[in-house]
């Protein structure tokens, strides 16, 4: 299963397939599934982890909206995903740093996909405001 | 039900519940239903919604990851918050713009709900950008 | 605002608008918010309580894909709407069981909101099978 | 990046971890992600595509609801799981039945989407349906 294969069959992108937008979505999606996991296993640990549950359950609520609202192709709404992106980054970034506290296996996992969707949604807003330019 | 009733009973809230990121909760909630719903009734309309249809799903996604964060208060995401409202007013106010154009009754309440939660998230910003300063 | 007078603006509503299903979509609406902020307020409590968050979780998750799917009007899928209604009872009877049991403001109106869920949830999902029948 | 190395690193999965059900989260997911994106192309197709919108719409919103309530591992919700992957099997069942009639590139790779998804859901069904005979 590809979600930017997926993506690119969309009536309207023809040749215009946007790459680096393509690569945001993928991982905003796993991201919201990684996130909402760790918030789940946070709660099962003995020690005290409220502060990570809650990073963990909001960032997997942004990253969901990230990766459906830039995954559409109807008409457009690039202004609104650029910001989606930027709240996107700040969401997975406040996270990991959260994550990376924690000697836990899935809070270290979850840490680096924080990281990974955090990268990938800067190369693609970048994209986005150049095209803008 | 009132769902800022069921904040202010979280136990870290104290005498501090904040009533304007109440109420943009609320109404964020209502909005992310209306504009999913105007979403379905735009497809089942006989002329030409694309547009439409696309930002009400936008507008509905961005709402309720906003009141799902926003809701929250165990330990605090406020910069996160902040953000997040910021952009939920300019979904809103996208929705709104784009459902104003058209002369159906389920688009004229919507645009209606998207102008009164895009006025709420604003105050309820304007309330945490005040506290931080 | 109300979620019932949007869904009978639906071009393909007419006269046969559903009041008991209209009813429930509310319900599930407010039921998935009330359940998502019971989660985050029984996460800050001191006392060990990840069966009631893990609950209220699943119960916010099931609530809200009811009342995105119940609420739709366009063309039709009564089979599933009708599944998911009595998947929505199960979760919140199964959630209200475990709020009831903890003396928390929040988790005594949880519990009480998942009951009134779960209550309209069956009276549309009788009226959907009387009219299949 | 994997969801079922995720879940498996949950405190309480230990030895216990069900590879059937990781499979069917993985699946859930990826759905609801394609399910989405079909969504907005088919609204973006100049023939009529009301039923697939609507169908796609409700499958993306069951879908979701199923892959975050199943890779949950505090605990346990295994009734409510089960007839969660029921549901979604029925709701893949539907939307494929209905984007195997469209011969969009989008539509027919969502039907094999959702075709598979429904398959994993019925062997983890299966699976939990016999550990709890």
């Amino acid at each position: 299963m590809s979600i930017e294969k997926m993506i690119s069959e969309h009536p309207a992108v023809g040749d215009g397939y946007n790459e680096s937008l393509g690569l945001a979505v993928r991982h905003a999606l796993y991201c919201a599934a990684v996130c909402n996991s760790c918030a789940d296993a946070c709660s099962g640990e003995v020690m005290e982890m409220q502060r990570c549950i809650r990073l963990c359950s909001d960032c997997s609520d942004i990253c969901e909206a990230t990766y459906r609202v830039a995954s559409r192709r109807t008409d457009e709404n690039r202004a609104i995903i650029r910001e989606m992106l930027a709240l996107c980054i700040k969401a997975c970034e406040t996270c990991a740093e959260e994550c990376e506290k924690h000697d836990h296996a899935h809070c270290r996992r979850c840490a680096q996909m924080c990281r990974e969707c955090a990268r990938d949604c800067k190369a693609a807003m970048e994209e986005l405001q150049a095209e803008a330019a």
